[in-house]
This record gives C-alpha cells, sequence and structure tokens, in this order.
C-alpha cells in the first residue's frame, strides 16, 4: 500500500478546542480518522504528523517523503513565513495541495502570500474541515491521471 | 428543483481549443455536460453561462442570482480586474466559489490578486478541469451543512 | 432644447432594488423622472443611460456626445477601472461631473482612485440619489457662467 | 435657531484677493455673508470662522462643535496634513461637509490625499465659491432627512 | 492568400474627427483602404476590425486568430488594462505586433505599461498613423524571415 | 525640588467629555492632579501644559525644557504629523517618554508612524489614562538610574 | 491564587550575559524571582518560561494560556516574525502586554513592526528591565478595572 | 526702500543657544542684524520674523507678502510637512529662496523633502548661519537681473 | 545634401559575434552600409557613431548634433542609465527615434524604463536589425511631413 | 587548541541526497569531515552542528559561542527569515562569515536578502560545497590577521 | 598658492550655446575666466576641468585631488547616475560643494536624488551661472573659518 | 598557457593610497603581482586591467573576453549602475567571480544591488584584499571541476 502525508502545521493541534465558532468543533484527531478510513478505501495509507516546531514538519518530510507518494499540507502560520518548509518539499520532489480551513483572502493582509502556492499542485482554502476532503480527493484524482499518463 | 449557476468568464469558451498542453482537451461543453449531470443526482438543477463581456456576466448574475442557492465561478482573467463583478455577486447576496483550472500562483504576478477571493466562501485552484467537480461538491457541501444548522 | 447626458454604469439598474439600507428605495428610473423635469425647467432636454457594458458606454457616448452640452456621469465600478472611459470623455470634450452615491473615500481603498476625476469639472459624493439633484444644478450653473463669460 | 458652522483653514483669507484668475473675485467676506442670507431662509443661523492656525481651528470645533447640528470645512492645506482637526471633528461628533474651491485632484499628488474625506458625510469639489452653495445645499438636505428619519 | 488581422480598440473609430491637431485628419477607414493595398500588393488579404468592447474583441480573435498569420494590434486603452485581451492573443498563438499613433511614453504614466508588449514580437509608437504602415512592413518582414528559416 | 513637564498636545483638553466610551471618564484635569500628586510624594514638581497649537507647544518646550529633568510626551495627533515638535525636544536636549492613551497599533494606519518614538527613553500605549501613572513611574526610574551611574 | 504568564522570546536567555552595556546586567532569572514576588504581593502566581523555539512557545501557551489571566510577552526576534505565535495568543484568548527591552523604534527599520503589538492590550518598550515591571503593573491594574467593570 | 523678507521657522529662536557644536554660536538676533546692515548697503530694507506657529507665519506672510520684494525663507521643520506655508507664498506670489543651516540631504530621510523647493528661486543648504549671507547675495542678484531684463 | 546620425551605444559592436542566436548573424558593418545606401537613396547623408563611452557619445553629439536634421539612437544599456544622453540630444534640439533590436519588455525589468523614451519621436523596438530600416523610414517620413507642414 | 564552529541550517543534511544535479553529490557529512582535517592541519578543532530547528540552532550558538573563536554558517532558509539568528551570533560576539552552495542572486527574489550578511565579516556564495574550503581559509586569514594586528 | 578645483561634468560646455532662454548666455569659459579672477583676488589659484566622460573626471579628482584644499563640483548628470564620481570625491577626502544651474526640484523626478549631496559641505541650486560666484564664496568662507577652529 | 582576467573598476587604482584604514595599506600593484605569481604556479597566464571609465572596460572585455577562459570582476561602483559592463560579459560569454574588498551589505543602500551577481558564478565580499586570492582559487577550482566533468 502506497502513502500519502497529512502534515499540519502550528496551532492546528487545537482545533475544535480554539474558537469554535470560527473553526467548528471537529478536532484534529476526528478529521485524521476520518481522511485515513477514506484514503484506505481508495488504497492508500495515510500517515499524519503535527507539529508546533518548523524544524520538526522540515525533518519529517525529509524522513517521510522520499518514500511517499503525495502530500496534503495545511501549514497554518507557516504557509505565509516559512522558506525552510518550501525548500523541504522541494528537496523530496513530492506532489503537495495546499490547504487551509479559513479563506485566508477574507483575512489579515499578511496571510494573502503563501511561499508554497506556487510549487504545490493547486490550493484549496475555505471550506471549514471538509477541505480535508476536497484536498484528499484532488490528490488521489492526480495520481490516477498521472499514472494513467 | 433548486439552481445553482455555473459561471465562466473571458476566454474560457475557448477551453479545449486554446492552449490544450496548458489546459487539457475536454472543452466547456464536456464540463457543463458533467457537472449537470453530477448536480442532478444531488437534486440540482446547473444553469451555465459563458460570456466574454464583464456587462453580459453582471446582468446574468441580476437576472439568475436571486433565485438561485450558490454559484461556481471561474471568472477568467475579469478575476483580477472586475469590481463590477464583485459588486453583482454582492448585491444578490449569493455564496459562491471561486475556481481556476492552473494554479494562479504559479503565473504572473498580476493573477495573484482577486477581487472576488475575499468575499468567496473558498477557492479552488490548479487541478485543471477536476477543479469543477471539487467546487462542485464544496458548494452542495456547503448547502447541505446550511440547511442542517 | 439642448440635451444633457445623464450616464449610470454598472450595477446602477439595481438602485432601490439592492441594498436599500445602504442606497435608499428610490429606484434609478425615479432618479431619472426627477432630474428629467428639473432639466426641462431649466430649458435642458435630459437623455438618460444606463448600462452593465463598459463597450455600450463608450459607444454611447460617442453616438451622443458631440451634440451635447454636458454630462453627468456615476460610472459606478467603471470608475476606478476603466481607461476607456476617460479616453470617450475627453474624446468628445464634453464637459462632465463625477457623481457617486454614496461616500466612496469612507469604502474600500481600490475605490478612491478614478480614472475620470481628473478631467471631471467637478466632483460629488456621498450624499445618496441627492448627489444627483446637486450634480445638475452644479452643471447648469457651470454652463450659465460659460455662456455669460 | 440651530447652528451650522462654516470652517474655513489657512490661505482662505485671501480669497478674492489671491489669484483671482483662478479662484475669482469673490472675497470670502462676501460668501460668508450670501450663506448666512440662505442658511437663514432655511431657519439655520451659520457662526463662520477662518484661521491660517491648525490650533485655532482645533479649538473653535472643540468651542462650538458640540452645539452645532452640522458644519462645512473647507480645510485648505490643512486638508491634507491634520490629524489634529479630523480628530477634533470626531470627537464633538459633528456631521460635516468636506469643500473644496479647486478640483484638487487636478492639482499636485499631494492634494490628492485628505484625512477628513472617509469621515465626511460627502466631498464637494471644483466648483469655485459655488462649492459653498452646493454643500448648504447638501447639509440642509441631510439634516431635514435625518429629521424626517 | 493568407490572412493579416489588424485589430483596433475603443475609441479609434474616432480617428480624423477627434482631436484632429493630436492625431491628425485621416479616418480609420483611410488607413484600413490603404493598408488593405499594401498587404494585398505583397500578398496578403487584410482582415480589419474596430470595436469599443472588449468583450469583441476577444471574440473576433478567437473566431479569427486561428486562421491568420499575424496582426497589428492597436488595442487603444485596453492596452494599459485588459488581462483578457493578452489571454486571447496567447490562446490563438498569433504573432501581433503592437502599435500606436501617439508616443506612449511622453503621456500619462499609467499609459506605460503594456499588458501586451512582452508578448508581441516587437512595439512601434509615435509616429502617427504611418505606425501602421512600418507595423505591416515589420510583420511581412518577420513572415519572410519565419518563412526562409 | 527638580521639575517634571507633563505636555498633552490637540483634543486632549476634550478627555472625559470626548467619546468617554473609548478613552474613559476622568478628565485631563484630574490626571494632572493625581499626577502632581504622585510626582511630590517622589520629590519632582510637576509642570503641565496643554495646547491645540504645534507653535505653542514647541514654545512650551523651549521656555521650559532646559530646567527642567525630564518630560512626558503625550503629542496626540502632532505624534505623527510634527517634526518641529521633535527638533524641539531634541533641541533643549530633555529625556522624554511617549505616552498614549488607546493602542495605537490597532487604530489607522497613519497612526503607526511616530516623529519621536525614536528619540524617546521608551514608548507605552494603550492603558488608558493609566499610561501616565507608568510613565511618571518610569521616569523617576530613569532619573534615579542615572544619578546612581 | 490566579495564575499570570510571563512569556520570553529567542535570546533572552543571556539577558545579564550576552551585552551588558545594552541590556544591564540583571539576569533573565532575576528578573523572573523579582517579578514573581511583585506578583504575589498582589496574589497572582506568576508562571514564568522562556525558550529559543518558536514551536515550543506556541505549544507553552495552548497548554497554559486557558487558565491563565494574562500574560506579559517578550517575544524578543519573533516580535516580528512569527504569526503562529500570534495566532496561539488569539487562539487562548489571553489579555497580554508586549513589552521590549530597548526601544524597538530606535533600532534597525525591521524591529519596528510587530505582529502582536495591535491585539496587545499596550506596548511598553525602551525602559530596560523595569519594563517588565511596568508591565506587571499595567496587566494587575487592567485585572482589577475589568473585575470592578 | 523697498523691502524683503527673512522668515525663520520653528526651533530657529534657539539658535546659538541649541545645539552650538551642530549649529554654531551665533544667535539669530545676530544673523538678523548682520543681515539687516548687509541688505541697508545695497538699497534694501530688512523685515525678520520667526515663530514656532506654522498659521503665525501664514498670515506674516499674507501681511507683508504683496509689498515685498522677495524674501529668504528658512522654514526649518515646517519645511517638510506644510503646505499651508506653500501657498501663503504662492498667494502672494513673492519670489523666495529656501534656506538651511545644515546639509538636509546628510541627516535624515524625513528631511530630505521639502515642499518648498520646486517654488523657490533656489536652494542653499549646509553653509551654517553663512547660509543666510548667501541667500541675500543670490536674492539681491535676481532682483538686480530682472530689473534689467 | 543633408545629415541624419546613426547613433550605436555600448556593446553593438559585438552585433553578428555576439550570442548570434539572439541578435542574429548580421554585423554592425553591414548595418550601417545599407542604412547608408537607403539613405543614400532618399537624398540623405548618413553618418554612423558606435562607443562603449558614454562621455564620447555624448561629445559626438555636441560636434555633429547642431547641422544634422535628425538622429537613430540605439543606445544599448544606456538607454537605461544615461541622463547625460537624454541632456545632450535635447541641448542640440536634435529630433531621434529611439530604436532596439529585441523587445526590451520581454527581457529584465531593468530594461523597461527608458532615459529617452519620452523625448523621442517615437520608439521601434524587437524587430531585430530590421528595426533601423524601420527607424530609417520613419525617420525620413517624419522630416518630409514636416517640411510640408 | 581553539575551536571553530560550522553551523548548517535547515535542509543541509539532504545534501548529497536531495537534487544533486543542483547542489552536487557530496554529503554533508564528507564537508565535516574534509573541512575538520584542514582546520586541524591549521591548529584549530572544528566543531560542526546541523539542525532543522531555528531554535536549536540559537541554543547551540549560545553554548558554544562564547568560547569559540569564530563560525562558518550556512542558515539555509533561515537566512532569509531569522531574525533571531542575527541576535544570538550578535549576542555572543562571534565573528562569523555567511556561506552558500548556490548563488542565492541567481535565484528567487525572495533568497537576495539576508538578515546576517550586514554583520558578517563577509560572505561566499556560489561555489558549491568548495564556499565552505574557501570560508575556511577566509576565517583562518583573519584570525591570523587580528591576532598580528 | 593653494588650489580649488571647479570641476564640470557632462553638457556643461554647451553652456551659453544650447538652450540659452534656460541656462542664460554666458559661456563656460566666461565663467571659469570669472571664477579664477574672483578666486586668485581670495588667493587661490582655481584649476578647472570638464569632460563629458565619468572616467576622466574621476580620473582628474585622483589627479588633483589630494593636492586641492575644496571643489565646486556641477556633475550635471551625472549627480543622479554615479557612484564612481561620489567613491572619487571621498577617496581623496575633499570638502566640495555641490552646484547646479537651473533649480533641479522644479525638474523632472529623477533629478531630484543626488548621489554627491549627503557627502557635500552643502548645496546651492537654481541661481543660473551666479551659484558658482555662492559656491565659491561659501568655500573659502568654509576654509577660512577651518583655518581658524 | 590558458589566460586569466582580472578586472578592476573606477577608484581601485587608489588602493593602499586611499583611506588605508578601511582598504588596507596594500596597493593595487602589489595585488596584481602576487596574483600573477599565484596563477602562474597553476598554469595560468593573469591578464590584468584597471580604468576609471565604464566604456574602456567594456571594450577590453570584448578585445580579451573571447580568448580567456574566466575573469575576477572587482567592478567597485559600476557594479551597481552598470548595466553595459553586464551586456559585455554576457556578450564574450566568459565565466567570472564578482568581488569586494568590503562587506557590501555593510554599506549604504544602494551598494547592495548588483547588476552582475546574478550571471555571476558566485561572489565574495567582505576579507580586503584577500578576497582576491580566494576568488582566484575559486575561479581555478571552477575550471577544473569543469574540465573533469
Amino acid at each position: 500500500m502506497e502513502t500519502l502525508l497529512l502534515i499540519n502545521g502550528p496551532n492546528l493541534n487545537m482545533l475544535g478546542i480554539r474558537e469554535p465558532e470560527k473553526y467548528g468543533k471537529t478536532t484534529l484527531q476526528a478529521i485524521v480518522e476520518r481522511l485515513t478510513q477514506q484514503a484506505s478505501q481508495e488504497g492508500y495509507k495515510l500517515l499524519a504528523f503535527q507539529s508546533n516546531s518548523e524544524g520538526d514538519i522540515v525533518s519529517f518530510i525529509h524522513h517521510n517523503g522520499l518514500s511517499a507518494r503525495g502530500a496534503l499540507v495545511n501549514a497554518g502560520a507557516y504557509t505565509h513565513t516559512s522558506i525552510a518548509l518550501r525548500d523541504a518539499l522541494l528537496a523530496v520532489n513530492l506532489p503537495f495541495i495546499e490547504i487551509h480551513l479559513s479563506n485566508i483572502y477574507a483575512r489579515e493582509a499578511f496571510r494573502h502570500h503563501s511561499f508554497l502556492a506556487d510549487k504545490a499542485l493547486g490550493v484549496i482554502t475555505g471550506f471549514g474541515d471538509y477541505s480535508y476532503d476536497l484536498g484528499l480527493l484532488a490528490l488521489i484524482h492526480f495520481l490516477r491521471e498521472k499514472s494513467h499518463a
């Protein structure tokens, strides 16, 4: 079974706890379980990781990125500040999709720029935790198209 | 049966004809047929419209937006220049999702800003014509959540 | 009887229908009728035109601008994006006054710049539909001064 | 009888003396008299004030703004440099209209920004001393609408 | 006989009528006739089109660009605002030369940027209606070089 | 007994009167009395001054700054526009602390820059009228440290 | 006893060791002890934390922020680069005061912008380690005012 | 005898007292006496004025500018912030020379822009109080050339 | 016989030798000979000059510009950096056309600005060495029009 | 034996594995061994450290910087985002040389700015892993010069 | 006798010939003769140099700057583009005064910045060729003050 | 024996004479001799050139660049202003290394940008005249690697 990565950045461990009126009541654990099941039905193993530390995410990508087929990345605030994360994803040459819970264009100006977006397959932003489901569909669709090409 | 709008802006009538190596061989007509069928299976009627004229799109939204439940909008170049389109969508108070075929963040700088994004439910960009499928899923998901709230 | 133009841009056909709490309940038709009567009392014929199409407004100015004495222009969103409209007004050498319902300086930053203002006789902004009455007064005042000079 | 303020900033005492080919031959005193009469006919007392000093204008607003119903403000050059004037008008919570003799958008770039405009009811610019007449009409109109609401 | 396109944007229908001291007395019709004859002598058919509507020019390019060999484009004001026009020209992959009557670098700053120039074969600006003659020479020269390569 | 200055700029005479929900009900007079008492307990005489006039504040600093030991400066709107005030404080070589009632970083962008801050000992902003108490503590602390050095 | 947080960012463990001529000889440990005692006298428990790792500070806020009443935050260099820290403080909805030893406005331009300041109660900058004492006073003052409101 | 104005702005009354190592020991009074004598020898009466108040300087120019032949203006900090001063000088149509003691280009960036310079005959900056002597020479030279033209 | 100047700036002596795949195989000498012949057929003498030195080009214009009728100028890299060259062309009041081999708008951003373009009759860019032929045609056309006016 | 530090930032552990066609096949371990030997021959001990975590690098500098003589720093992506790293190097007052494998000026614009460069002895960029050899030579040269001064 | 340098940059050899209505009829030779005589009367030898070549001016400064006491520099267009000239003046550590014939602040924006001004003793701009006389007076005044210090 | 070029730009002839406390006492001649010897030991002939003239350096590169293997370029001030120099190096397709004596990032902002760096093999800056030794090592290393590839 091939592996897909599900990477979550800083503060996303607070999902369901923090500001539920803004981000909903679903916890990150619940999302991971749901996505794991969906991936499994499509024949993929999902490896999930969350950290508040930029360096730990970079290391996770080094250790797991080379053997994985693709990734869903919700880098949270690091989306807007981390060149190191961009470099790590490029280093292991891993196709990835950028995901956000909220619509980042409806928030502060400093959230409108992403250091990942121009290297992503695509971006999905604004659909709450359903963004993850859409992201998984898009990633699997991409891998199928590629294997048929 | 409730109605969803599928709005396509300038040059999208050239899909499948124009630069197939960049945008794929699927024509706009084929996409509309596929989305219509999908919407129908979910109990919605899809009303599709394409125009190269900013004013015509504004008028279409005026005439159909008040009675529709939501919209998928791929405004093409008008995404980056049309405040009139933004105003029209706000005037009819229609929930919409912004869609793009290509990853706009991997293209010219003037395509990185959207006059629609901060008012959209969310944005989906970069998955070729599969962006429309994802957009339809997201829109229906949003409408179901809302009706359950 | 000499002619004055009353030009309204995109979305203004929605006046009285769209967001009445922001723009009032008076329809564009009611405004046109009121202004027509006022102009008539002062000895002018008022020719009114509204379009959501940038190109159609440009054409209207070409066809009617040369034989008119002046214009009131509420270009709506095109105020901020249309160089074509600016050029059309200059081409027929028509004195005009720029009008807005709302105070554009109290709205989003992208509405603070006008491609028309530096070529207008003056600008009146922020008085709801009474801006049109003030504009007509100002235009007639200007024409009288000119004929006496 | 209720009071309206007519506030004029630096250099406006030179009206009619200074650059008549640009600003006309009418003196500030003549304007004040004309406006006073017009206000009186509409049932308002007009309290006029001119100063070259930013601080004196701020103090005038403190002393008279709380008991007045509205103001016409031609702040001259202070329009573009005075945050203190903006704060004074906000402090007494006084509805005001920003007025200019010349079309400020047709002049130097540093005259295109106003620290007052986004807090004004509206702006009237470019009609010579007739701008004051239009301003008075607009202010009285606003007060009537408000009292009827 | 192969076809060349001659595309003229907004306001250029006013050539010879509008501001003759700035743009000369030659009408657009006269230019089209002169260019048609010159093209014919070189063995090409010239298909000319003028419109004030951005959408119509986009559509004209879609319908005629695929079967043409090259184009002369004087997009007028759309040069500076239309991403849709740029996209249309790229969509049909048509070699084109950007042309202007006046020297755009001696005019307002907002006319110094072109959304077409970096994709054009070259730019000719400032020679009045003789710019068209030079453009035609350059286009034919380019096509000959290419066919010899 | 050594002297400390307490300088307040434009509109601060309206404290307690103006917008109490934003700035509290305490008047400037009450603050001055409270600070005077606190200073007195620490062995300092407090000389307080408020003016709406930039020039008067500059003159006050000239006349009293050379014989004072330090100053608390709430320059209000002049914080953001007055280089003359900066120069006056430098001319008399007076250690000073910049104070604001509200958190200026949570307000309009034009209030984020200060012409005084880089020359102040430090800045205290956002604690309502308690900012003055903190400022006095900080100034006395600074003077004691200096005398022990 | 209620808890207050004292959060120190990167390099602040070097206080008293690093550049004593710029930051003084007092170590961070000495400051923590002093503040702990002062807080204790006012009836609060002080929980102090220092880390050079952005992720660790984010995690500390998650674990301790929900049960605390307020925080003093000297984020050091992360003040200017960390959106994750801002998000963490907002996530636990904790009132906080931004503190700096040196006057950041008298240093390099890249230290003039803060990702925290507009969300802080207020900012205190420039008084050496006495900034902490002032910050504690301000925080306790704020909590008392709030409990009396 | 014709009159020349010598206008000095804020803080220049501190000359010779303030920062002598930067601006020299000569007082403003001494400069005025020296210049008065020099002007007298050339057949001109010198009328000197200093104020810390922007409004007072504007008023001085109104009252004395129309009957004077020219002016030397050291506006100090108002050079960089006062549009009112610029307008006053233009209103009385008075030829003037901009003067500075220090080299403003070797100081802070906010002193590099002048609201007066583009309307001055010329600018002299950086020669300490000798800048005034040079300015007087230049002004008299200009008036002689003009009277000979 | 009247004289036309053909001025070439730095690196253009390498034409035909340097990067032939970008600039073609034609040498500068061949271009000069071709243009000389063409000019001769039209009754003009062509005086050609190339230098890598900014100062030498300035001096050449001084010595030959006053007696010439017009110039073709390909200033190469000096187009973007030389104000001296601009001043020299203005000093001798010589009508000139700016020419480039490559399309400067399709190259690095620092080549998009020209210190010559706003003073040129017009600009021709992007047609390889055929740009010179077009330039000569345009210059002769201009001189004929002028002599007929 | 005195100590030199060799500090490597995020992703540099992937050297030799990641993108060998861009960065070469030499691993970081091989470089460390080579440099250690070279340093040893010159009488220095080399202490090497690599981490993907910003905080860990800061802490490493705190613990080892005070006793070391100098450092070679390849901060990778943190070069462009980390003020904390800059502060750490300044805190321990350690002479250091900034090193990069690739020529950062030939890469994306966001890699052109360094938060370290203005505080470094010098910068060496673009020579692949030979940049480390050059850096070691330069550091030893600097230390010798200093000890002879 | 000590030496002063009089350095003139590109196009100044055209003085009196070029645009006399803008720069006057006096030739550079006449100015040099006049200044030489004036310098001589004050006990200085004047060494004058003009070149259109940046490199030649740099070399002139190297050869003559070390033995001279001061310089008057009218660098013409090189004022705004030459860092090499700035470096040359700093290399020989020569006090100099920047001079311009016209008021550069009343001309194009690209003439408002100088690479010399912040290193000059002072700047004199706008008095035609009398700027040189004023510059010589200022330079001699500076040297006398210095020798008395 | 193959040739390497050593190119020095403006003011570098003053090395050892000019500001020795900043640039050291070593003259350019001494550096050239040292580098010549080192190159010779490695089997290369070093051809050195220094000029203060941009055009002469461009010409030198044309005449010698085609037959050389590589170059060390210290362009001095022309690094920041000369596009012509960039073009010359590209024209002869010569691998080169950019060198500076001082750390340009610790100097004025206008020295932080280089027109050469993105086309260089690499950059070495800040090691005094030892930068040349490092540059020669790097260049020879590059040539060896290339010949082995």
